[in-house]
């Protein structure tokens, strides 16, 4: 049975973008929730400015308590760094796997990391550099690696030359991502094969939003590629709180349905999931729920369950 | 570019569904939406008993006006038909393009078509012989082929001997059929592709249900591997009234928008098919939409709208 890695973003990919700031409380409830679900693999923090998102302002704590409570491996939980200053809050914080945010256009780069791409460049191999020097995980994500909201369409050869580029550097994983969710289901497959066959398939991630609901049929084309790793979010956090499910990650749930059609493991129990919807509801304060809740809520109990 | 086929079931597969029987008046409406958005090839009618399925009761009307208001080709109006007293009912209505009904399984063939695989055969290549002898134009449905509502799994080889089957009895079109919307996309990738070597893929089609959100990734997967016929149904209509979207057919709108990202030409204009569901919902009294309903609605003006 093949092997499928779910790194979690819900906690921070999708509460950053939530129009209310959910409590610590409840982030820590839900955290003890993912793990008991089978999630070991859990990005908890983004060290930003608490002033700019102050959705991430618990991330310190956040990463203190998660790594207390869930020391061993294969618990790994990490943070977003975009810059020296986060880099040295995340070490304070007991975080032991950094992730680097990067980006594939310059404009989105400008308008996401506030600096130009030669910048960013420099800084995240400093970071980098950094990380091996204290023996800490890293992955990076490359963002608008197929469509770009200024730019549009990201021409592939322009993903693979910076893909290949902090490759070189010696990362730990790599995370292709969909950053709009506009990317079509062939061009995800297609960028996803040509990089495994350059880089290390094992290593690379996809990281997919369900804007136009494409998120299953593009992760579907990814796994076709070969690619094991899949960042996901719970409920489909991660858009618009006034349209649920309309612009979020992909849904933890779907994809999770997903890997049992294929009869892939991911270690994760979707029963236990969804009885997280509820709290997560609470805590954003309106409806969540990837594309397979409505059809879970309503399935017919005399068929397989999962099939 | 690519051409790819839709046939719009929404009138049949659709409407049948419905707790409410839509007035003729509404489908004709519908109808003219249709054929002005750009789709040629529609189901409208289904020749079944009208007190068996009352929604279904005005078949040979649909019919009658359908070819009368749309005479030309390429327009295509088809209509269901499982014994002879439907066929004639056909031909009486106008009817020049028969679909007929098959089943891959023996319960879900004694359960839908009520009579026994057997029984289905020798009837169904008796209607294939009268459209030959009459020159009507057959496509057959090969319901259950992947999974069977009582019977799970469908082994590939049961449905890949009855295609070759039927194949054998000179049909012009075969639509491979997720009845209950459990296929999974590998599944559905692989035995079309298994279909289109042995069969010929330029007359293959396949119908998907939605129920589990696994639509629009099989239908990419079935793209994949060559199949440019889709059976869709306008808002995912054919679910429950209870769920919209839930279990219906693999919308229209779902699988244009997909399209239009794989650059395939399918003659249907995404905008003005968007503008029929308010038409759709009055008449079903409920909620109906694809998956691309929320960003459809939310789309900032700012991005290029289709890609």
């Amino acid at each position: 049975m093949e092997i499928l890695t779910l790194c979690e973003v819900g906690l921070r990919d999708g509460l950053q973008n939530e129009a209310r700031v959910v409590e610590t409380e409840t982030k820590l409830d839900l955290l003890d929730g993912l793990i008991e679900a089978g999630l070991t693999y859990i990005e908890t923090s983004s060290y930003v400015r608490p002033s700019a998102v102050p959705q991430m302002a618990d991330s310190d704590l956040m990463m203190r308590e998660a790594t207390a409570a869930y020391p061993q491996p294969p618990n790994r939980f990490t943070g977003l760094v975009f810059n020296d200053k986060g880099y040295d809050r995340a070490l304070a914080s007991g975080c032991r796997s950094i992730a680097i945010a990067m980006t594939v256009t310059e404009s989105f780069c400008n308008a996401n990391n506030r600096m130009t791409m030669a910048q960013s460049m420099a800084i995240s191999r400093r970071l980098v550099e950094r990380a091996h020097r204290d023996g800490i995980w890293v992955r990076i994500y490359l963002s608008t690696a197929w469509v770009c909201p200024f730019e549009g369409y990201t021409p592939p050869q322009k993903t693979i030359g910076m893909a290949e580029e902090v490759w070189s550097w010696g990362i730990d994983e790599l995370s292709i991502a969909d950053t709009i969710g506009f990317a079509s289901p062939l061009d995800v497959g297609k960028l996803m094969e040509t990089l495994g066959r350059r880089l290390d398939m094992s290593k690379l991630a996809v990281h997919l939003h369900d804007t136009q609901a494409m998120g299953l049929a593009n992760v579907t084309t990814a796994l076709q590629a070969g690619v094991r790793i899949v960042d996901s979010s719970i409920g489909g956090l991660g858009g618009c709180p006034f349209a649920p499910g309309a612009a979020g990650n992909l849904a933890t749930e779907d994809v999770l349905l997903l890997a049992y059609k294929l009869n892939m493991h991911t270690g994760v129990d979707l029963e236990k999931l969804m009885t997280l919807l509820p709290t997560l509801e609470n805590g954003v304060g309106h409806p969540v729920g990837g594309r397979i809740r409505a059809w879970w809520e309503s399935r017919s109990q005399n068929l397989e369950v999962l099939s």
